[in-house]
């Protein structure tokens, strides 16, 4: 079940270079662990900006707060979240993926 | 080359259901045709709406413009192009597909 | 799994009070057999508006695209969706309906 | 009578953890207390957002301001109010609620 | 219990002088009823436009939509209430009035 | 002459609770004594929020500024005057007030 | 007492080129005969756009409605008044005209 | 030639009212030399707001930029600029003033 | 002196094929006529939109209004104008051009 | 392939003088430098505004968000991307520069 999650990051003044560099450096291995079972699609930059088009692949709405809220930027970034269906144009593959989208431990 | 593309189409009320049907069935094929050649890479509906969310990868602005130009429905919609580029924190192989995305006859 | 869904009428110019109260007729009817079968779950009229909230509570977002572009009123309609999710101060009865949400049928 | 109250959280910077933990605390008493009475009939959390659809069951706009005012949050939230009515579409018993909306004794 | 009512009036090109007059008319003899009975205290008209700004007093959300809708102007109009209660900078006497707010024989 | 002015207030953080407790005291000071006088016809609270709707009755746009430009919060508050005229539709009583709009004194 | 107004001349498709001329020759007449009695200040052409910004000089906000509401292209114009107040840095002279603001025969 | 130059002054927490009225004195200052060499037309102060509304009759565009980026104020306001042309319904009078609007010196 | 133009294009329903090509070669042949003297400077078409991007070097806001007025398509067009000037940042041949921007004749 | 970037600077309160001067100075510097090589080809401040209007001229959209993250004020602007493509009504001389738009050593 597909979602499009558009992130914009707003960096505080009060957070130093270093503590900064550490919390994006937790961002990515988390967005990665989740691109890697399947659950976090696909993620674009969006160009000249600090914000990115995401999709997210879950099972429940449920499941894809618990996911954001556990982005360590989470405190800095506005979030939109629009829910997606298949399109009947489109083809049958574009929504089918290799990986796991729910792996079967979790 | 990324872009997402936002598309709301407008039905005029002075378009009956036969044309309109037929507007709708060159619209499928024309898209299709790009997903087969690689240059449409996804589409979304956005749950609730006549509107969807795509995902272009083409070689140009130019390109691109005249892909969205020449779709049937083109006169009744409106669009919002965003221009994409690949993500530090994405995987490699989000960015890579099977499919070529640029035809070498074209 | 819960949706905010609001709804905007727009009735046209075109059409008469006769076919517009037909289709009225058809929307109360279809909304209220979703009503009993437990995925329409609760809708408001805004005051002083044609338009309402509705919270609707299906198992995925392809089940409620379809429900909803179902609607007689759909192309008569500018359509919100929010995708909710149980707030953390909630209690645990508010979530939990006699209705089935899900009938073993569908 | 019924209200959609939407509210959204902003954290000042200048608020500590553990301060910042006590108000979300009291918050959650005061809400509950507010549900178990009935006047708080539903609360939902919008996925990706600090932010909730709550919908209220009180006698009064008077009434419903002296609430939402004394939330130990009020002062960092971002509130929207949203009158309703019940709509001739829905059930009878989509309005009627087992808890007493307004106690005898206060 | 009071409201804020704030009514555009858009007037639609099919409708001809004599039609519309009729409607204004209505109008007029519908809100001077509310107005004597005491429902409906204020209404100023908005300086350069269509568009008025009125103070209901009424019992309840749903008293209030039902005479909304009543308008003869109501297909015609865009509707944004906002639900009022006394201020406690404001004298008592601003919110007591010498009619019946709500008669007896309603 | 009748105005309704919107006061939306934003404390800032730098102030403590017994500056603004004492900037409070005052703002209802100056606003009663233009209660008392007539020109600060009527104030509601908007539900919910910490702004108001007020009605002013002066004699000229260059009072209303004035007036306004000395509220103790104005530094603190977003203001949007909005100009009135009595409404054809409305009964005469409703522009007439028992006390001296513009007191001779003045 | 000044007030600025911006009006969006909106063109019906309805209305033939004949019927419009007549329109805006009245418009003209009418505009020019109240920059002649002084409560027409001043009038510019908002540059590409078919809207300008002006300045009148009235005594009342109910006067200004009511020279407003009697443009013959009323009708077909979005209007937005902002009432004015001589700024204390201006001088003097910006707010004294030799034409008189308000004719003793009005 | 005319503009139209909205401006929005928004003081910050960090200047004390010492420094504050020193820049409010310089921008005085700066203003009238201006409207005394007939390129600072008119200033209208909008009732309720720290903003005002005023009339440049520059020969550039260039021009006004490098007189409005020299405001004291500059760096605390938020300024539109809007390029007006005479009107054809105005006076020939509106748009010719005693004044040097551009004297020959500079 | 230069001007950023937007233009966004709505074709009327109620206006033909033929009719509505002629109106855009007039359009071509009026656009082309000023970028050959010199004051249409650029015009980029915004992609996947029926708008362009234009950039304008003439002499005054009159002049350019003008131009803008005249273009066959300025009834079916929305247009913003926005005023620019030289950026200090800017090389100096970035604002010089070969073509005359004010020919003598003019 | 163009471009439009709109930039909007915000000067943080934060930063010092002396600090700021630098960091302008260096992205003067870094403009330059592309505008040399031909990738950026066009700049113009907007009138009255800490923004420009820019047009660059680049291989790819990738290439130009690594452009636009690299300006040493881009933590402090707001930068919205608009792609372009020529416009069928333009002089094919409008798209073709004398200046290496990639140079062949990048």
């Amino acid at each position: 079940m597909f979602y499009m999650v558009q992130m914009y990051v707003n960096r505080p003044e009060s957070i130093n270079d270093e503590d900064w560099g550490a919390i994006r450096k937790r961002e990515m291995e988390y967005g990665q662990s989740l691109m890697k079972d399947g659950r976090f699609r696909h993620i674009w930059r969006v160009v000249g900006e600090v914000s990115n088009v995401s999709i997210f692949d879950v099972d429940s709405n449920d499941e894809l707060h618990e996911i954001i809220s556990n982005f360590p930027l989470f405190p800095y970034m506005d979030i939109k979240v629009t829910p997606l269906a298949p399109h009947p144009s489109g083809l049958p593959e574009m929504y089918q993926y290799d990986q796991p989208a729910v792996a079967a431990s979790r």
